[in-house]
């Protein structure tokens, strides 16, 4: 049995859930209060980051390390395609949301107005703030004119990418960050992942002290 | 032939151009000034970075991605292990360096002192310098750690971790800013990696205004 350290709002371990759960993998969810620095938090992974994965008694951290290990011993369903230059855009995809999107947006709006509280370092500086939500804006831009080419984020099959988009735009989605409205190619993009099975736990996460908004999980939204 | 764009203090890049270089790939390196956004360089690569590689009329982003398009495309000699477990812990340090080492020490030190100057940015913030030269002792016993129980960083052989591990402490090294002395288990790990050939055109940069210390390209330094 696999276990996953997450954390819910953490766009790195949404990414992780949902390969496990398109790859048919059982995982038990350990949450892990990482920025409190447990010492066997820390022994299993010096970073101090989730997510963390362990099976049989290996331990992985870093989600690209987790994700590539995920599709190595678990082929099928492929999350990435067979062509490696093919892969190499499904890649480098995945680095634009994790570096990119999260360093602009994920880190100013997310990271401002939710883990700064729960990890009680203070109130979010609006102008952080405000630099993410004008980020996000050509990001979701980028992903409409993406779209407008292909099927899927990085070419015509879902891949990597798309979790990966998908897990910062959940967690952005659970406040109420994501404007639905600006592209319709994403909003269609959006609403066929989240009605993957793979997604529903995700869906179901609740943050004490801050409730999602009804849309989040409704498939309709 | 292959074209790389690329910024010689780049770590990123340098990690590529030692996989080339491994690989034994001839390269033709074309210097960028990323920093100043180039139309046709923004339309290689929307998130405006280096390295970016072409190669018959394909062209890949985000160093990740390119590592292992290579290590896909040229499998000799191997830069990752062959079982998925060991891949994933050399995938992990990769990115312990490209992204904990570089938010915490090549961001505070080469960036603060180099990039900020060449690009215009003005002048070195010294609380970022100070809290750089404090994280690189964390970051060289940690180093210092796990080559205690291992011949390379990864394990028993040369991975893309030590590529990625050399790339950030060669830029660092090229301002005088790694202690040598600290560990001697580092020390004599670097001396292995600069010796190899792969790491002689990285040892022949010159940066303008900024000369490289005598040591920097000393094999027995």
């Amino acid at each position: 049995m696999i276990r996953l350290y997450h954390s819910p709002l953490s766009p790195f371990c949404r990414k992780v859930r949902l390969v496990l759960a398109e790859k048919r993998l059982e995982v038990e969810l350990v949450e892990e209060r990482y920025w409190e620095g447990r010492a066997d938090f820390l022994r299993m992974n010096p970073a101090g980051k989730v997510p963390v994965l362990r099976e049989n008694g290996l331990t992985l951290g870093e989600s690209t390390a987790i994700c590539e290990y995920l599709e190595e011993t678990h082929p099928e369903p492929a999350l990435l395609p067979a062509r490696p230059a093919e892969r190499a855009e499904a890649r480098r995809l995945v680095c634009w949301f994790d570096d990119k999107f999260h360093q602009e947006v994920t880190k100013n709006l997310l990271y401002e107005r939710v883990n700064k509280k729960v990890m009680g370092l203070g109130y979010p500086e609006s102008k952080n703030v405000k630099a993410g939500a004008q980020k996000i804006k050509f990001h979701l831009d980028y992903m409409a004119w993406l779209l407008d080419h292909r099927r899927w984020l990085a070419g015509d099959r879902m891949t990597l990418a798309d979790f990966a988009a998908a897990a910062h735009l959940s967690c952005l989605d659970y406040i109420s960050d994501v404007d639905w409205h600006r592209n319709e190619a994403v909003k269609d993009w959006y609403a066929k992942i989240k009605s993957r099975p793979a997604f529903r736990s995700i869906l179901a996460d609740q943050i004490p002290g801050f409730p999602p908004p009804p849309h989040y999980a409704d498939l309709d939204f």
